[in-house]
């Protein structure tokens, strides 16, 4: 019997829609949850896609995360919106804040909103894809809880903390780029050890502090930031804006707080949204960045990023996505 | 004989005036341009003080950039502001800029201004601590000339395209970054070379795409950006904000209309400015961004960036600053 299995993205859907409901989230919740993971999948990125079905269920079935949450959005400023998730999982908050951030970014030029009360578990880069879509260019910043030794130290503090960040390619896919603060994701660590491969060095830390190659030892260590004291200074900027500037938690409240049920702790996003027409060349802006693309892609050796989550997004139609048989018999436990 | 010397900021500010002023300055650019460094000297940050006197005086003397440009602020959206800065240096459009650009932040809860047509050879780091000490969390980005090879890449295509970001602290120094998206300062890989210093591997690459640790040989190849594909990923971000957001130039674009003369290409610059009081909670923000700040700093191995320029502040005003002696003597040369 192979070990893996492949499902449509339909049979997917389905799937993860049941899992969800069977653990008390309402449709509205279930659907933004499922759709979520379902862009993850659909590009082929396994750290964010059905990998993240049990936290979710197990965070549903503790009770930390409320399966019927209706997230409020609210304009606190000509130029900024909160949005309190009432304590459900990021995706419906996203769907409910990004209208109104994009709307308000096209009128005042720039504007930021914060979504507090949530439980974040998925990549940035839909969101920030979504409004460079729009034709903004947007920034999101998010937290978690301590995984990050800060540059110098050898305790986890910092959330992975990502920050993602997408440009507006108006008739094509806009670029778009979402990276931890962290040297590897934790999904990726977490994927790592699952299927005993071992990380670069560089990755993270041993208990001791010791560089380690093993997966094992640096999720019970600490992972390092990436490019050293540079990639602290974003972990920090993140903690700011998605804990302190919003009125959300930082990662070590958040990690404190915890029930550690598998899921995501309680957090915050601090998004940002810049309309171009409105600081630049309003007729010109896209055209004249397209010649730095063309310029860049024609060097040898580069690529952007994203190019591959592009390249599957054509393809999981047709092929469907390919799952550990494991992790579908997971799934199949949590009904 | 020494072969340095010390003087006092006094006296460092007035060699920067008549330097500047003999070489075609006005009062008010000279006044600006002196300030800029002498923060940094102030601060012993020697890459961005008196050593980029030479540089801003033969581009005056060049007449590429203006010693008596008028920079023009102007409110393009409720949030946005661009600054023309008329062809001359960036301090004194900074200067005209930055006011307008905290008032709007504090009324819309963000703003972001785009400076172009100017000439940057400075850091960062005092725009955005300027607007950090006026309670804003600020960000600063801008380009170059091409000295960075992208990811993957061999030859240079983005300037080493720094980002700044500061945190404003009530009562205490603000938390400030400013780094290169390089892995290395443009301005330090120079001082490494007048100085017969090695650079650390992953500094850059020879003309052949050789790792080199000889800083001569990454100026004539390239730089290398920091933390890999990530740190590529935020110098693309850097040209895209400051060069294509606000209808400036793309490094590769700059490098090819600068005349070399030893000073910045022409550029631009953006900056965010956010209040903490619109986002989150007004009343109690900066005590909960401490207890993050304490909790880290008590970690050992840990410290802030910015610490030892803030020591070098309480000490150099009567400690003065000390130049090579050959630095000042190309000084007293250009007058």
């Amino acid at each position: 019997m192979s070990d893996t299995v492949t499902l449509s993205l339909a049979e997917a859907t389905d799937l993860s829609t049941a899992a969800l409901t069977a653990n008390g989230a309402d449709g509205e919740n279930a659907s933004a949850v499922t759709d979520i993971m379902m862009r993850a999948e659909r590009d082929r990125c396994a750290s964010h896609g059905l990998f993240r079905l049990p936290g979710y269920c197990a965070s549903l079935k503790s009770g930390k995360v409320k399966g019927d949450a209706r997230p409020v959005a609210s304009e606190i400023a000509p130029g900024a919106v909160r949005v309190d998730g009432q304590g459900g999982f990021a995706p419906l908050a996203l769907e409910v804040g990004l209208p109104v951030l994009a709307q308000k970014a096209k009128t005042q030029g720039i504007a930021g909103m914060g979504l507090v009360n949530i439980y974040h578990f998925a990549a940035l880069w839909p969101e920030v894809e979504t409004l460079a879509e729009q034709g903004l260019c947007a920034f999101a910043f998010t937290q978690a809880s301590p995984m990050v030794a800060p540059a110098g130290g050898i305790k986890p503090f910092f959330g992975t903390n990502p920050m993602a960040f997408a440009w507006p390619r108006p008739g094509q896919n806009p670029y778009v780029f979402d990276q931890a603060s962290a040297a590897m994701a934790r999904g990726d660590v977490m994927i790592h050890a699952r299927d005993g491969h071992p990380v670069p060095l560089g990755t993270g830390i041993d208990e001791d502090g010791n560089p380690t190659t093993d997966p094992n030892e640096v999720l019970k260590g600490a992972q390092s930031p990436f490019g050293g004291y540079k990639g602290s200074n974003i972990a920090l900027m993140v903690e700011l804006l998605a804990g302190g500037l919003i009125g959300s938690v930082f990662s070590p409240e958040a990690g404190r707080l915890d029930n550690k049920d598998g899921g995501p702790p309680v957090g915050g996003e601090f998004l940002m949204a810049i309309d171009p027409a409105h600081f630049g060349d309003a007729a010109h802006w896209a055209q004249h960045c397209e010649t730095l693309f063309s310029e860049l892609t024609a060097m040898e050796g580069v690529r952007l990023p994203g190019e591959r989550r592009r390249k599957a997004r054509l393809e999981t139609p047709t092929s469907g996505i390919v799952l550990p048989r494991s992790l579908l018999e997971k799934i199949n436990g949590l009904m």
